[in-house]
């Protein structure tokens, strides 16, 4: 009974929203999606970490689909956020920036009220929504969660490595203390603590998750989960720290594939299993400059703050009981960019037509029904076009390491060329022998660029001292 | 009754060897020793390769054990194969050499007489025992696998890129055809084919592999069952060629792995799964300087040939429904050494005492009651030891790459250490932070030199032309 009551009060305050219900899932599904910060492609077990124990990330790929050619839409935090909660490359929103790349505590910018998050297109559905964790997508008042479709919010608004008072420097991120960065900790639209406790915040996150989770299983749920960690600095909490074989870093680690068997549990114990998709992956690849408390792209190049494969390749698991296929690897080509229309899809709704989107609808993908409408990833810099890839073959107009490291940045004419399944490190140039499949790319490139419109670049704007 | 008459056979035959049963298993297991050349740490979907397709590897190790710190005996196949068929380090019986690596076609050694394989140890015991596929421990007469335990052989006695005859050196590697290698085919001590159809090899293999199985139900078995592939040069059956997303190297890995599920599968149907234990590794690294053609070692530093990481440790599946627990990744050490000692406990014998052993018997790992006794592994190459890995740290005395690329030759003073369990990929020295840890290994590595004992070179011999 209550059931059908939940159900009245949907359809009646969305029911417009249903018009063409007849391709819709009979039930709304609850998403949560899961994010990590600087996860690296090779940084669990499931995707080959020989030390690193995560059994509950293991168990939802055995139970869903793990996906190989997954990616984020840049290289860094901020951008890489923008695209995944947009469905639109950051150039689109002026949330990227070769001069400063991400958000820090002095900005003034951030995700414009114009752009619309995914939170913001569930919640005329019928969802009650939350964000959890890292936000970094503008931490003054108008750019904040709950001006952005969620109806809750919990946790940092920026990097955890922000606010670094410590005048310690690296020392610092080595070798961490709680009070050598001032970073707030909010509650919806209030500052609740600061500095954040970040021993504890994994475990604060994961109980604010499956909270919201709970109170709200009688009706449509959308949870965006994105942790602070393994973004250094690393912490984790006493039953995390020093548990793993790989040091701090694993601590943090499987502190957080934990959290995920937390969340996975809950919904099986309520019985929303069958009623949840849920995902998990990463902002970006691992900060290779951060030595040991980095983490690892695996084979792939590089990391992040890079074009090459390990800055935007991530882990990318996809589970729904009873409708996601159990135990499948996809090697077919998404993006983060992709779930704006998907999920809205699967809601029952559609993508807002009146703008360039850069995701596409990969629903029948993740119910096995499908291949993956997605053959093309475009690979941005800041607001520069780097690299593309088109089915296999990627094509590097200008290559450059991940910041922090040696930064060489070159301009190849004609590009390198690289057949990505053949070579997934990215170790031999075949543009020689290929000169058809770059001009292919440069025309896809062409007509892409002629899409993207000058924005107000949000990420470079700061207050005067 | 049939199985009765067959236990009959069995116990009157071997009646000595059950003397202290009390501790054997109720039933002797078989025993299934899966082995690929070359194959790379990170080349299996299970192990994180990203394009490489093998869900039947996937399914085993869901179903039993996956290792992820396993090594071989030595980064080169000839010593690597002796190493595991004897449980003793290549070094002890002559079956290594700086100077010649493996044995090659002009060779006129092979492993001695004196040396006691896993087959002539387990054939006492009431096995009976195949070795199908690569051998490479001596194709004269004397050392051929029907001379060493096996009572059936079908293979190749060496590598599949010797007898090159086709005076085209690298681009018969890059465009093979089966008559540029004069290999020959063998049946027990008789060549059948030569030059052996390399296309069809991994198909005839599993196929009397499935024979061997089929024929043998109602008695204990063991298969040493040593592929061809993916060493160069890369051959794959019609079914396979071009269907892999990885080019040839990936068509020749996933007709490996549907050889293993075509051996599992028929494990299953004949109601062998609980009784038959199943190993999967490879014998070193991925061929780093075969481009294309060779594999990846992941995360691992290096390939085939160096002490590095990427040189010895490999993709390691336990199988044995009922008996291994299902779906557990182990982090412990353990070593294909540690094969014959463990095998034979299983089978309720002694490994040999009249010699020095290298292995370990590790059921109690395999059955999942129980640590690792093993916390040591020495990294030979050729007769000299390179290093030597202690619990998590790593100390190299001598560092060279692997061959065939920039071989630089370094002996280190003091030596290079790495905690593998932080740093997997070799990365980060800290002997200078460890004189303790090195010390200690260095103790170790003087206490095992001692044991180890001048003998005569097999590798090197070879015949005047």
């Amino acid at each position: 009974m209550r059931f059908l009551t939940a159900w009245l009060i949907i359809f009646g305050a969305v029911g417009s929203a249903f018009a063409n219900a007849q391709e819709t899932p009979r039930k709304q599904p609850n998403f949560v999606i899961i994010l990590a910060d600087d996860l690296g492609y090779g940084d669990l077990g499931c995707y080959g970490h020989p030390t690193i124990h995560t059994p509950n990330l293991g168990r939802m790929a055995a139970e869903g689909q793990k996906y190989t050619s997954a990616y984020v839409a840049a290289s860094v935090c901020t951008p890489s956020r923008a695209g995944l909660l947009t469905g639109r490359l950051p150039v689109r929103s002026g949330m990227c920036s070769s001069k400063r790349r991400v958000l820090f505590p002095d900005s003034t910018g951030g995700l414009p009220a114009s752009e619309i998050t995914l939170a913001e297109a569930l919640k005329p559905l019928g969802y009650i929504t939350a964000c959890i964790g890292k936000w970094h997508l503008g931490h003054l008042p108008p750019y904040l969660p709950t001006r952005h479709g969620f109806d809750f919010y919990f946790g940092l608004p920026y990097s955890n490595d922000m606010d670094n008072v410590s005048r310690k420097g690296r020392e610092a991120i080595l070798h961490p203390k709680i009070e050598y960065f001032n970073v707030p900790l909010l509650r919806n639209e209030q500052i609740i603590e600061r500095p954040a406790d970040q021993n504890t915040l994994t475990r604060r996150y994961t109980n604010e998750a499956i909270s919201f989770i709970k109170t709200n299983k009688d009706r449509s749920f959308f949870l965006y989960f994105a942790h602070t960690f393994p973004h250094v600095p690393l912490f984790a909490s006493d039953h995390f720290r020093g548990a793993s074989r790989r040091g701090i870093y694993g601590d943090a680690v499987e502190e957080l594939d934990w959290s995920v068997g937390q969340v996975l549990q809950t919904l099986r114990d309520e019985g929303l299993a069958r009623d949840t998709l849920v995902i998990f992956t990463s902002d970006n690849g691992p900060w290779l400059t951060q030595d040991l408390h980095g983490g690892s792209a695996g084979l792939l190049r590089d990391g992040k703050g890079s074009t090459w494969e390990g800055g935007m390749r991530e882990p990318f698991l996809v589970w729904w009981p009873g409708h996601v296929p159990a135990g499948r690897t996809v090697h077919d080509l998404i993006s983060t960019l992709d779930l704006l229309p998907t999920l809205l899809t699967l809601a029952g709704g559609h993508p807002p037509a009146d703008r360039d989107l850069d995701g596409y609808n990969v629903s029948s993908l993740f119910l096995g029904t499908g291949p993956s409408p997605r053959k093309v990833m475009f690979f941005y810099r800041g607001e520069t076009l780097y690299a593309v890839r088109n089915g296999p073959y990627k094509a590097h107009f200008i290559t450059e390491n991940a910041y922090g490291s040696d930064r060489k940045r070159t301009e190849h004419h004609p590009p390198l060329l690289y057949n990505l399944d053949h070579d997934p490190s990215e170790r031999f140039d075949i543009s020689k022998e290929h000169p058809d499949v770059i001009a292919e790319i440069q025309k896809i490139a062409e007509k892409h660029r002629q899409t993207v419109k000058p924005v107000e670049n949000q990420v470079e704007k700061r207050s005067r001292k």
